[in-house]
């Protein structure tokens, strides 16, 4: 794709202004596996929040969170982890919020490598950000993560200033807390940015078609769909977890980050598919 | 303000990534008297898809917009207004769309100054933009019209890009068609950006508060309240339509722009009011 659609002469020339590339997070720029970043920093604030929450010790899913059970929490699935999210990411300021993200953030190592999740982000996409935004293009995270638990490090991690990440998101309120205006987060889903959603999501958030999309998994199918469909050059990348050793293998049947259909539409499709093993020298950023 | 947030040696000092300026557009940035222009597309889309509308011959408001009768359409209020609006910019796609704007602003001229909506942006306002942007500002748009509706011609009118670009929405929904897949826009509000409403449309699209706000009317109060309840130094500034005779002299009893309690509070809170009249050499971009 690059160099043609930065050559001005040339029939694939593109626009700086339409040289859109948006990114997956989770599981494409940073770790996923063994469980999505945000589900974890959710337990953590239900264990923080259950001395204001004493009802949480019989309800569940809280009660499986609070006692360590994370069975039973998989097993009230994606309903029952929307609960703990909403519950635990709402009901304070958009400033609040962001700090305990933050200090979160900076705090919590992942187990296995024993290093903050800001540090479990690939090499090689921070190479390729970097490697297309100095050929002009503008790089947007496109997630079904929460809009306002990346916001906060998006800019630190990968150059990528809070106004272009796209997520999902809560409803918020503008009102008055103490003679000062605030932003509230209410607990009430305002988007959900994955699957369908993603294309929807670029729409109303960046109001053009990406010519490059990155995923890794069947939920970045549309997203890349909506990105291969428009005239000129186009690129739609997914990263294959096959890497047990540097990072994770998983893909078909994996309970986060399932890459299947779009493993057997790739070919046909012109997606690439990009092998972690082999084709990443390195996989996390370096120490 | 300038230069002391961008003098790095200095206590008022701003990092370039935090110099966000947020402009409303009607009667901000370009003309929006003696009608919003997003409404007069509206009405002349009504006359143009009136043919597979015939219900419309009898069915008001659309009745009153086919007979030119303005005043029954003006009572039909914000709610008739809405409806008109919902029925004209919904039920094609994405792309279908922004070429009937385009199509629409690129041949309609305003009927008192015989120009193209498109040149009746206000000249001083385009000098701001540019010198926020030579300090290192990134200037957005946040408008209770359509983001849709300005997205086609913002970054020609005003080097403002459509990701940066805040506004009201319709719901979009991705579909596939003749096997393409691509964005529907459907007859249902998504996100009303007006009022209360555009901190929170700031929150969800920008991610951070501005340094900087620019309104009109009580609309925008808002969005300015919580741009000056921010640390630092702040601007919040409203355009005072004072100028009969270049262009409109309107403010507490107008049906557009109505700019009345701003006007009261703007001394009491430090807010800039800036008179068309006496404080503007020029009006309208040069000829």
């Amino acid at each position: 794709m690059l160099p043609a659609v930065t050559d001005e002469n040339g029939k694939d020339y593109v626009e700086p202004s339409e040289r859109i590339a948006t990114f997956d997070n989770d599981g494409t720029l940073w770790v996923e596996y063994p469980m999505y970043t945000q589900f974890l920093f959710a337990f953590d604030r239900v264990k923080e929040l259950a001395p204001k929450h004493p009802e949480w010790k019989t309800k569940q899913p809280f009660k499986a969170v609070l006692e360590g059970d994370m069975k039973t929490v998989g097993a009230s699935g994606m309903k029952g982890l929307m609960e703990i999210v909403m519950e635990t990411h709402s009901g304070m300021t958009a400033t609040e919020f962001a700090q305990e993200v933050s200090n979160w953030l900076a705090t919590t190592k992942q187990p296995r490598f024993n290093r903050l999740y800001t540090e479990l982000v690939y090499q090689p996409q921070l190479e390729l950000l970097t490697y297309l935004r100095a050929n002009g293009f503008k790089t947007f995270i496109v997630s079904g993560g929460g809009i306002a638990f990346m916001r906060p490090i998006t800019e630190k991690t990968y150059g990528i200033p809070p106004e272009q990440v796209v997520g999902s998101s809560v409803v918020a309120e503008f009102q008055d807390k103490d003679s000062k205006p605030v932003i509230v987060r209410i607990p009430k889903i305002n988007f959900i940015n994955d699957k369908a959603g993603k294309p929807v999501g670029i729409y109303q958030h960046i109001g053009r078609r990406p010519i490059l999309a990155f995923g890794n998994s069947d939920s970045d199918m549309q997203m890349i769909e909506y990105t291969m469909a428009g005239e000129g050059l186009r690129l739609g990348l997914f990263v294959h977890h096959t890497d047990a050793e540097r990072e994770y293998a998983y893909d078909r049947e994996s309970h986060v980050g399932k890459l299947d259909k779009a493993l057997d539409r790739a070919d046909a499709n012109g997606w690439i598919i990009v092998d972690m093993k082999n084709d990443w020298n390195t996989v996390f950023l370096a120490k």
